[in-house]
């Protein structure tokens, strides 16, 4: 993992160089894509335009031994945002192109007329193929094409047809374990920009690629096992996490008071236990689903599983909680087999399901459907993925689906829909949703954890008290943690367990020869926002971009009849040097 | 005009209060507007939320005996741009509105449903008529429908479908002196903000309005009579406006290599001559229409006039040369016949011919239409007029539409489509575009004045030299003047003849009781403007939203394969303090 592979679409066909890393030795994951973005990218180029770039690159520790180490970040300036993004993915990818050598695939230049391209990356380099019979192929109809090629040991990196419409709302998807894309760099838009270069997949042979070897084997080996024994032991990561996947939360939070429901209309759901986890798991088990399974060789944590319909057939991966919340509660949809179809043709097509859900829940507001209505959403999404006007509209995201039917209450920030917690009633995670570079998302500071949950330490979630500085250090150590390649529900081991957090840290020096500590840890995700807020200074954002909607000041939310009352002041606190 | 009508709509019906202007005394269209909007609109409301409000207000010199004063101001925080708008208009509206006494018209507060309301204001207050059978009818079913009760002497205030759907791009019409709505408050969407206070119309019953008298009649019938002799003496205002309306300009700037042709890709257009003023007057003349014509009682330059069909019959006002560009040579349509009944259909629903013209070129760049299909723009414009799922996308402007489809090469500052003048080939207008609160408007500092026709100065427009200087000059002008109630088009005037300039600063002193000098009138609009550019930045605005895309910096504009390359230093000095 010693090089850059430049992919410069500009000429008649796409053409590539290896570079060593120079500057960017030491990053990697969102560390490296938000510093290659940030120096490479011109703040003020348009997402689409030719001085964009796409950035893909595993963690530092993807690609070895280490447990859970599979997230591959993608990074750019977003087309949704508008702002840098960092998107990560589980699935096989970060692994099997760590090990062929690769810290980051960059996708540059600018792209000559219309022609789609798939790039073959292996052990001896790179071969570029162009394919007219690519134009609006599914990710799984890419599986179906391209699953040979990539195999068992190799994985898939691709864009749908969102994706390749340049729609704002398209993700980057990632094959799984079974050769499926059903992990997704979802977030800001990032398969657009990979349209924008005309790379429609990127398949990965990992056959002669070899595991990553640190520097001091023998501590790294006990690193690991000590890590990993830190993950079994805790009750979230080690046992939760495989027995209902990350839908646990759906009970959690509706019975808190602060699941989003009726495009953020009240926080209480009347179905949710239709649509819980617990109900999920049950079914699944009845059906001979699998309710427990990795996302990637190497993770020992096992949230994810199979969703198969009544006959036993597959019909997607274990939906998560994220998903059913924003097709379920959101929508008013009661029906885990109508939400694990959306679920399908949202990665069918190459959709985040966050942004998708919230944005057919402006729809709702607006009066295109009813609440409820799932045959309708069906319809709807199959518009997205055509392309249809309507589909352009709802694929563009629920900030431009508000403005073309002329509605104030769209749930973003930055442009970016906001997820499965209403940030009235767990006030950390509103803090984290205006003030995260990213845009509403839960993923970059997840005071949820601690807000309700309780875990490394205990904020009420309706005080607005201790929020601000909670998502600050929250938003800090997500940052380091993004750069790792680790799947982010490791956070609740090293929050709670000291020595879990060492053993992260001990692997990263074992593997790298290093000596850092916890504050060097801290430092590298403090480096990563600064650079990131920088960039999104440039592109001309202010604090008045680190705030919710109006409304959420002034609409009270049911049960609590809380509003969401953190102070600017506290907001622009958060970051303040 | 010393009163304030405030309409607050959040009760059951709409009610009103009459007021004083209290700190409001001596302001009067766009200074009043600003300074409304930006007291009393928090800068970090939603556009179409409870917060903003609508203030209408006709020019200090609307209503009196002088010339060319009809000038209407709509000011609000825009759903197209996000930053402070106001907009002008001709037509009856100013006068009527002014001698009926009223400084301004404030819709303010919550909608309750879906209602719609009539406004009828005359001498004796105002009354509401609620009626469900307004629903989308469009501008000219309006003029049908109540031209009786506002008749010859009042005017209409209204909104077609577009304002009504709160389509960004949505205008507020004003009626001219045939009581058609052919006037309108086009730019950054303000129909969509009256749309979402539920009032389609107001009718304005001036038979009982005296004209307002002047504190000195006598120096003021002076001062106009030198005013209007001054304005028949420039060979613009006085001879070019008349022969050949706004129209004249299509030969000017095509010549100069600098119309906008086809998206914004070429500075010519082959076709220029069959929709030049010339042909234009020719053809009107030979089909018996009226090729000068004013738009208000008052004016003596005619700029205007009436475009008939072969046989005869009515089509549609004149259409300006922004319209003609808009849908002409930027949609390669050179066809007046087409173009004029596209001008129809915009002034029906409440579309500005500019933003809906520059998108159809956006839609036309991603390949949804050819340019030049004449046909296929009508089938267009019906469909954002019925709100359609891909009407609503081309309805909510050149940058939305842009989005939609995943194109860079949308032509807007601030999201605000730019008009019929290339700022690579006149830089100029390209720093006003820039750096203009208003989002991309010629109007706010017409520079082309001085790059092309030497009025004012000359300025060499393909230079970067003196363009942000001329810009600056011309924005503190004009936003005195649009405070006046004067057509902007008197400025060819005011900026050549310096006696002209000084007979307007008289008419005003003795219209008030005033002793202003031209460097007051100059501190007005500097006053102005640092209101209007202190909402944006407390809306989030920063100096790069004062910048043009960045792809007029990288392709070059034939035939002088120009770039825009005014420094963004000299941008940032165009307002700073």
């Amino acid at each position: 993992m010693d090089k850059i592979l430049r992919v410069d679409v500009s000429g008649d066909k796409p053409s590539y160089v290896e570079e060593p890393l120079g500057d960017y030795a030491g990053m990697g994951g969102r560390g490296l894509t938000s510093a290659m973005v940030s120096k490479e990218v011109p703040a003020d180029s348009h997402p689409l335009g030719p001085e964009n770039k796409l950035v893909i690159a595993p963690g530092l520790l993807s690609g070895s031994a280490a447990v859970n180490a599979g997230r591959l970040s993608v990074g750019c300036k977003s087309p949704l945002t508008g702002g840098i993004k960092e998107a990560n993915a589980g699935g096989q990818g970060a692994n099997v192109l760590a090990r062929l050598g690769y810290a980051a695939i960059v996708l540059e230049g600018e792209r000559q007329g219309e022609e789609l391209y798939i790039l073959r990356i292996g052990k001896k380099g790179m071969d570029v193929v162009q394919d007219a019979s690519l134009e609006k192929l599914t990710n799984y109809q890419l599986m179906e094409r391209f699953h040979g090629e990539y195999g068992k040991n190799g994985a898939m990196i691709s864009i749908g047809p969102a994706g390749e419409m340049r729609l704002a709302n398209s993700t980057v998807a990632v094959t799984d374990m079974e050769g499926r894309p059903t992990r997704h760099a979802g977030r800001g838009g990032v398969g657009a920009v990979m349209g924008s270069k005309g790379i429609k997949a990127i398949l990965l042979d990992g056959s002669e690629a070899p595991v990553r070897r640190p520097q001091d084997p023998e501590a790294f080996k006990q690193a690991n096992k000590q890590f990993a024994e830190g993950l079994r032991r805790h009750p979230v990561t080690g046992q939760g996490m495989a027995a209902y996947g990350t839908n646990v939360l759906t009970n959690v939070i509706n019975e808190s008071g602060a699941y989003p429901t009726y495009n953020f209309r009240q926080g209480q759901y009347p179905d949710a236990e239709r649509i819980s986890g617990e109900t999920q798991a049950e079914l699944e088990k009845s059906r001979g689903g699998k309710a427990s399974h990795g996302c990637h060789r190497g993770c020992i944590m096992h949230c994810s599983g199979e969703f198969v319909d009544k006959d036993g057939n597959y019909v997607t991966k274990q939906p998560e909680y994220e998903t059913i919340w924003a097709h379920g509660g959101n929508c008013g949809i009661g029906d885990l087999d109508a939400i694990a179809r959306m679920d399908y043709l949202n990665d069918d097509f190459g959709l985040d399901t966050i942004e998708m859900g919230a944005t057919i829940g402006v729809a709702m507001e607006a009066g295109l459907l009813d609440f409820g209505d799932a045959d309708r959403v069906m319809e709807l999404l199959q518009e997205v993925g055509k392309g249809t006007p309507l589909g352009r509209i709802l694929g563009s995201g629920a900030a431009v689906t508000a403005k073309a039917f002329g509605v104030e209450r769209a749930p973003v920030v930055k442009n970016q829909a906001m997820p499965a917690y209403d940030p009235r009633a767990i006030k950390g995670i509103g803090v984290t949703y205006a003030t995260s570079p990213m845009g509403a998302d839960h993923t970059a500071g997840y005071a949820v954890a601690t807000n309700i949950m309780k875990v490394g330490g205990d904020v009420d979630p309706l005080s607005n008290e201790g929020q601000a500085a909670l998502s600050r250090d929250l938003q800090v150590a997500t940052a380091a943690l993004d750069s790792t390649g680790m799947c982010l529900f490791i956070a609740f081991a090293i929050l709670d367990q000291p020595d879990t957090f060492q053993a992260l840290i001990d692997m990263l020096n074992a593997f790298y020869g290093l000596e850092m500590t916890a504050d060097d840890v801290n430092g590298l995700g403090k480096s990563i926002l600064d650079k990131e807020r920088d960039f999104n200074t440039r592109a001309g954002f202010t604090a008045m971009d680190d705030r919710l909607p109006r409304y959420f000041r002034r609409e009270a939310l049911a049960p609590h009849q809380a509003v969401f009352d953190v102070s600017d002041q506290e907001l622009d606190r958060v970051f303040a040097k």
